[in-house]
């Protein structure tokens, strides 16, 4: 893998710098300039890596875009250019050695020196922020999480990769179903999990999928290990797969054979919450109230201290976005937006259940894409 | 996948606060306590997951350390209590709801309101800082990259972990030359690469592999297609494992066939190149000497122009890591530093070479962990 420092000097290309080019990145874009408006800035630099592919196409890193109100540059590295030629269209490419330095000046030679810039606050370091400071002569503010905030609200091409991703990781499911669970090691299950996304074309998994029996399930975040799946016990399995750069999330509790009556019961709760969840979830809530719903189920069952972690968050490009629906921070849920909702308990010592579904919010409820059945099922 | 936010309160655990119990973080709880005493801190804030596992040991994320002189921290949600109790010994759990504001008060409790913290400035985001800074009552100073520069030289444990995922991936490259590469998609043999580095026991990929042909090689970071491999071109493949958390990075370029005299020239001159940057690496050498020792070969052949990137970096935890070998920055070398020396050619619309070893920095030279040959190879 390579690193930048390369050694031609930085040169602008002659790009067309009209930003409407493409239509979907002309909407986009339109939202950018929305923002520079409502903040009185002239252009923001867009350094996280996954706003960088939203508002350019270009699947790669270590690459800063500035969104002016007329014009757009793309600041790479010569390891780039070939491929933001291929993937860019509408922006001006500003080949860079030092990324910041010469972005800078790209900046300066366009708007200005007195150019008010607005920064990703919630993603630039402090360390790049100072040297930010130091090179740019200009106005300087930061926008939070502004930019990262318009990913929130999907349209029709988004979403229909991220079902896309949802329906893989279904057929994963039923593949791992139809292989059976006692014997296997986790680290096998979710070595099937990886093949079988494969195999059906996805670009990989979302993140390392969680495989986890017995007592291992009540760590919500547990790595499989090599130990064989027993016979009567819950094993969580919480995968996710990655289709042309958009992801899902979807995790279900099987059971390896007879379970005592508290596991049973523990399920039970869960997916009503999870139901509960579900119910609650349409535009215009916060994200909030599709916690509470769920978590009320829980607690009034008794187990509301073993239920840690927040409801469910936002899907696309990352696994983890915005907008948060937990119990201390939730968002406002709009039509178009695709969250999480998943409920857990986790028992220290004896398991623990969780049910997450991926879905995509609409003005009077929600559309669950994640379609792999969620009553509790014995695979042997 | 689960987010934080829970339910129940922030408590301390009666952990153990002997910093030197487990004799190889004591090690490096020493060098960190050493920075504190050199830039007059107090504690220092860890916050990039690399170093929070270098640090702890503990795998997970979402989590902070605070070294201060006699005592240390893990902060992190309910997600990963069992896991910490499960990873960790001698740092004392801060079961956190709010990651930032309970390790805080964890601090102040500890070394009192008027405790001088270090944060890592290079890690930590602008809006991170901001909120440390409102609300941290004592003093704050970013120790910059020092935390992480600490990761430089590996200790014998280290380089074992590196040495079996160099090792995998020569098994994995061997096995993609006995399946053959004419007619396979570049996406199939990446695939066989994840499966081969699978079966023999690595926890994964470094990073996606590339894997490019024929003047897809021309792009340094160029991703698998579908497209079928052809005859007589060359094919770029850049791989790495991950084993038990540590990673190896890997460039060959082979043949399908014939090569036309300039293609072959190429490969000849990245291979000398290749063979001067290795010759140059030692202990006490700016990693800008081995950057200008593999460049020299390759602008007096006059490709200077084509070698747009670093001639290497460090490797680890992360497959990026400290020191860097480039021509624009290098850190200085020494003993027990693993790094790349991996120069390439990059010619657009006919293809491009690279060739690239981890190596183990020694005091009078080098040890190369990946045994692949490099002569130039066809492979049908």
């Amino acid at each position: 893998m390579t690193l930048p420092a390369g050694q031609s000097k930085m040169r602008r290309a002659a790009a067309d710098l009209a930003l409407a080019e493409r239509p979907a990145m002309g909407e986009r874009w339109r939202r950018v300039r929305d923002l520079l408006s409502a903040r009185r800035l002239d252009a923001v630099l867009v350094s996280d890596p996954y706003d960088v592919r939203y508002l350019s196409g270009f699947t790669g890193d270590d690459t800063y875009l500035i969104i002016g109100h007329e014009a757009g540059l793309i600041c790479t590295d010569s390891r780039y250019w070939a491929q933001v030629a291929d993937e860019v269209t509408g922006l001006e490419l500003v080949r860079t050695e030092r990324l910041l330095e010469d972005t800078l000046a790209a900046v300066a030679a366009h708007w200005g020196k007195g150019v008010v810039l607005g920064f990703q606050g919630t993603h630039l370091s402090y360390a790049t922020y100072r040297r930010l400071r130091r090179l740019h002569s200009g106005g300087l503010r930061t926008v939070g999480d502004a930019v990262t905030a318009l990913r929130q609200v999907k349209d029709g091409a988004e979403v229909a990769r991220i079902r896309r991703a949802a329906q893989l990781t279904d057929a994963a499911l039923q593949a791992v179903v139809e292989a059976g669970l006692v014997g296997r090691s986790e680290r096998d299950v979710a070595w099937q999990i990886e093949r079988e996304l494969h195999e059906r074309g996805a670009q990989g998994l979302a993140f390392p999928s969680i495989v986890a029996s017995g007592a291992w399930g009540a760590l919500p975040h547990a790595t499989p290990r090599d130990r064989p799946i027993e016979r009567n016990e819950l094993v969580v399995i919480d995968t996710g797969a990655t289709f042309d750069g958009y992801r899902s999330d979807i995790t279900r509790t099987l059971a390896t054979g007879e379970l005592d009556e508290e596991l049973r019961h523990v399920y039970e709760v869960v997916l009503r919450a999870q139901q509960a969840g579900l119910a609650a979830v349409r535009g215009g809530v916060d994200g909030k109230a599709v916690d509470a719903a769920a978590r009320t189920v829980i607690t009034e069952a008794g187990y509301g201290d073993y239920f840690g972690h927040g409801t469910g968050h936002g899907v696309g490009l990352e696994i983890h976005e915005l907008p948060r629906l937990g119990r201390l921070r939730g968002d406002p849920l709009a039509a178009g937006m695709v969250v999480t909702v998943e409920p857990g308990i986790y028992l220290e010592g004896r398991g623990g259940v969780r049910i997450e579904d991926t879905v995509l919010v609409t003005n009077d409820g929600c559309e669950i894409l994640t379609a792999f059945p969620k009553e509790l099922r014995v695979v042997a």
